[in-house]
């Protein structure tokens, strides 16, 4: 690590003063015992904030939790997979509701101090029947070990738990930031990641807060892509209990730009492990356009090729195909001269001056076969940068896309439709 | 046909005065005998028309062609597929330039009544030297029969050729429309078509021409979606000699709009039969929005949903996952009222109000299984509607994509890269 930031295991309860549990009740799958119900709590009051979907069509459990980050500081978040309890009208919101609601008097606190967060199947009414009776035991269960569980109980096609921790010292105390992601697909720029959590014990005022999450955010989770799809879930939440017990960082102090930085250093982890563990996922890449007028053109630019079906698919295939890769310039709507630009593979030229650079074809392909990778395209117009990281497309991908039938036939059989 | 015209057999050497020829050169595989250059011929002088990719990056070819255009009317249009001739710099140019140049003086004519096309891989420079001896036999080889041959010789990855022509009366003279075209990847609106020839026997004005192909390519050839990738060689070309006999079609007449309507027709055809034989589609799906704002909101729901990966992908496996389309919906940048919105595949509802509509899902589930269907996404805001012909998204697309790295070690071994 390359930072003055020490990496300390688990991730969301790594912070001082959080807990964690999750139970499994049988959302994602009736004859399973995968966790899908989680709960984060902070012992003491925090301040909050929060970034949510840009996709107008907004789940339940975003309003409410939008609502809620409104008026109040968090200090609980309750979280489900396996319904994403959007698209669920009236009877979604009651729902969503109920879930602050009854989370808030076990545990002592105001409604609006309780987030929902909910991921997976659009559309299907929340199977509230089976929440219900797991909700003491969730409390029950809150410890400052569980942090994986609610790691695990988040997670949906993902194959695997993502979570980070790191501490630093700010104002001579040592501070904890740590957290844990869900993606695996509809991930794509603004927002990019359907879930986090990020919890810390440091002492924060709101303005710091508020500032860091924006700039962490647009740094990372707004930075990533796997399929082009912005999901209708997407929140990230951070909770700041001051159990470090430094002084107050206040907005625009050295301290809340250390802060910041370390916040988007954390995201960034995630975010890229979001990218890794895509749906069927072989590659990751880095896009990198740079030369670019400004900066929408290069995140123009930057989006395309990232998120381009033909160019997506020639990586899944190791193939070098920089032609693909300036065809989705040219369709950026970006300012472009064809014969500017140069386009790279790793440190190697693919294409220099709009045409076919003198690299041999098999270097190129040599490097395109990694399961990492970094395309940078320079349009030589200007100064403007802009990065994504992004995966290849996989046959699987599809394959592992074209049903989520059995989720209507569970519904109908609980006569929820 | 509830229109009045007839179907005629054959192409773009239906209509009275046009020839057409192909031959083999082994651009698109040096060891196998499929055509793959090919000429159209007008034996009279012609009004014409033409639209092009509005991709940034344009290939040699359609700059050579839209500069030819500017000044003169087209007679002839030589075309070859296997390489597109794009992102080759100046070298690209004089080889797109000597093809007209070659032809032209072959034919008799000013080079700048020869149009260029090209299609197949970006960034690898033309096989002049495969092209070179052929020009005489293509010359000579020029039939009235031989529509079909041009048809077959502008394909890429489409299985089949495709061609349809028509006859109709204006004026009291029968005219006759017939055209090809090729598809099957890289397909979005602006422009759609990578290739489509239109030739008709009509004497029509440049006014009306002109209308008429822009009505037409907006109604046809702009609404259709297979990977949302628009390429760098889209070309269509109309050319008119009057052979018909009729009297001059003016802009602005009724005669001009009857024959608009005609070559909307004919060009819907060829549209729709590139969705048809997409690469690796198996799904035909009509998407129909309505009730939109204004035009540009009811056009970007339509794009969103017919270009969503995750839609394309339940489209490939019978999934009646409204869900998914109303997250691309919310996604779309359009204003919407999630409430307000109704999704129904062929007749049947699937979401009412913006929440799950009583339907028994099984019945949506039979009409999504079938090859051909319509979805219409009601708005519930306003008049306007839009509609794209769009196609499923199937693992075989990926995995046919993966790699076209075979011609990079084709090019190596001729000595062009």
């Amino acid at each position: 690590m390359d930072l003055p930031y020490k990496r300390m295991k688990g991730g969301v309860c790594a912070a001082r003063g959080f807990l964690g549990s999750a139970v499994s009740c049988g959302i994602k799958n009736p004859s399973s015992d995968r966790l899908d119900l989680s709960l984060i709590y902070s012992k003491h009051d925090c301040q909050s904030a929060g970034m949510f979907t840009q996709n107008r069509v907004k789940a339940a459990p975003v309003r409410v939790s939008q609502n809620h980050l409104r008026t109040e500081n968090l200090r609980a978040i309750i979280s489900n997979s396996g319904n994403a309890n959007a698209c669920t009208g009236p009877t979604g919101m009651q729902d969503a509701k109920s879930m602050a609601k009854v989370t808030a008097r076990l545990l002592g606190l105001r409604q609006r101090q309780v987030a929902v967060c909910s991921t997976g199947v659009i559309g299907l009414p929340m199977p509230m029947m089976r929440i219900a009776p797991h909700y003491q035991d969730l409390v029950a269960a809150l410890d400052r070990k569980k942090g994986n569980d609610v790691a695990r109980a988040i997670i949906t096609s993902d194959t695997h738990e993502k979570e980070f921790a790191i501490s630093l010292e700010l104002h001579g105390k040592r501070i904890r930031i740590g957290g844990c992601a869900k993606g695996a697909g509809m991930i794509n720029p603004n927002m990019a990641t359907m879930l986090c959590f990020i919890t810390t014990d440091a002492h924060i005022g709101k303005t710091c807060l508020d500032d860091a999450i924006r700039e962490a955010v647009d740094q990372t989770f707004n930075r990533i892509t796997i399929d082009g799809d912005t999901s209708t879930n997407d929140s990230v939440l951070v909770l700041a209990n001051g159990a470090a017990g430094n002084k107050l960082i206040e907005g625009g102090s050295r301290e809340c730009a250390h802060f910041c930085h370390a916040l988007t250093f954390v995201m960034n982890k995630l975010a890229k492990a979001i990218v890794r563990d895509g749906e069927r996922v072989t590659k990751f890449v880095t896009v990198m356009v740079k030369g670019a007028r400004n900066s929408s053109d290069a995140r123009k630019v930057a989006q395309a090729v990232a998120n381009s079906s033909l160019v997506k698919s020639s990586w899944n295939g190791g193939d070098p195909n920089w032609g693909r890769i300036i065809h989705a310039v040219g369709y950026s709507g970006a300012s472009i001269r064809e014969e500017l630009i140069d386009i790279s593979y790793d440190s190697k030229k693919a294409c220099s001056g709009g045409v076919q650079s003198k690299t041999n074809p098999e270097v190129l392909r040599n490097i395109v076969s990694k399961p990492e990778f970094k395309i940078t395209i320079d349009l030589g117009l200007g100064d403007a940068a802009h990065h994504i990281y992004s995966s290849d497309l996989s046959p699987e991908y599809v394959d592992f896309n074209r049903s989520e039938y059995a989720y209507w036939k569970q519904a109908k059989k609980d006569g929820l439709v």
